[in-house]
């Protein structure tokens, strides 16, 4: 197809849809004129992924590029694809303070403990093993270092959570769209999780402080 | 104590502190000459709620003003509290476009059937069921309607948790500081949950596609 009709399919202007190929995100069309180039399937899915990693991950051109390397590598097993992907899209909880210190020390403790006992593969130095230290961190330094005692529930909680997640991907998505899905149902599950301990949590304070005057 | 104190111990300066004052969010001391003012441990508590509506919840001085007369409001049931300063912390799921329309009336009446079906009480116009129903138009929108499916088990996921974060609150937690607990435990329980998700991830996606080559 043409830029034009690939532009039409994807909602990607032409002139981005250049900058992408100019910036390495998006492999060239075959050129049939030296003014004109044919694009396939392929470039329609490779710009969904590119405006997934965009508008849903917020990523940078860069974090891009580096998503794209390791789709495009096809020596790299697919979980470990993933987990490129999926480290790109860990939000952060910034506390605004300058390091909390030993107190972040002794959540990295706290997180690896529960790595541990949950018996989870994967590399300790995550990037998502570090924002849940920061967090824990952050809830020390406000007087409730105490709440780490909900963090087996919480984790029990996202096992199920994550089995869902797999599980849909393991049924529903092909490989060539698996790292788009992933990082869509990363960013988007966490905004559907979020409402839904909102709702749950509505009902819980009703149930437990609802029936006084 | 004096304002200089009060200053050392919640870490607000003084100048921060008479804004506050002017503002209506803290009540001014009581004069003790002139120039000089004295504060009582409700300041110190109501600094800490400010800060934490401010630097955790990202409120603006308005949101505060909101929940600070919810706080005030003697007459004001609990659980109605709670949900006022919960309200107010809702993350929302931007996704860019002119609006859904038709995808959003739809993944509206999805949250019905599923609010209706897990028995939670509340009300269907909470600003958490709106962000859940906007999330969902943006998943049907890049095409993973299907990934609704998937519903009940982050709605069951997520009434452990709000049981986990009500146990611990009804325990830990005195009446005077229940709405800066409710605000830092929403908010960084959020962080402490998608950090978590990703680890269960990692795992979930290690078994389901590590042994590949």
């Amino acid at each position: 197809m043409r830029i034009g009709e690939l532009s039409r399919r994807t909602g990607v202007s032409v002139p981005t849809i250049k900058y992408y190929v100019r910036e390495g995100l998006l492999p060239a069309g075959q050129l049939t004129s030296p003014n004109q180039a044919a694009y396939e399937e392929t470039h329609v899915r490779r710009l969904r992924l590119i405006r997934a990693l965009l508008d849903v991950g917020g990523l940078s051109v860069a974090g891009i590029r580096e998503v794209i390397a390791a789709v495009d590598d096809p020596g790299r097993p697919v979980h470990d694809m993933l987990g490129t992907a999926a480290d790109r899209v860990v939000p952060r909880y910034d506390d605004g303070t300058d390091g909390p210190g030993e107190r972040l020390a002794a959540a990295r403790e706290t997180v690896n403990a529960l790595v541990e006992r949950r018996g989870w593969r994967g590399h300790a130095d995550a990037p998502a093993a570090e924002s849940l230290a920061i967090a824990l961190a952050a809830l020390d330094n406000v007087g409730h270092g105490g709440f780490a005692e909900v963090l087996d529930d919480y984790a029990a909680a996202a096992e199920r959570v994550a089995r869902a997640d797999l599980d849909y991907v393991s049924r529903n998505v092909v490989r060539e769209e698996l790292v788009e899905s992933v990082v869509v149902g990363t960013v988007l599950g966490d905004a559907m999780f979020a409402a839904l301990r909102r709702l749950a949590h509505a009902d819980a304070s009703d149930r437990v402080f609802g029936t006084e005057a």
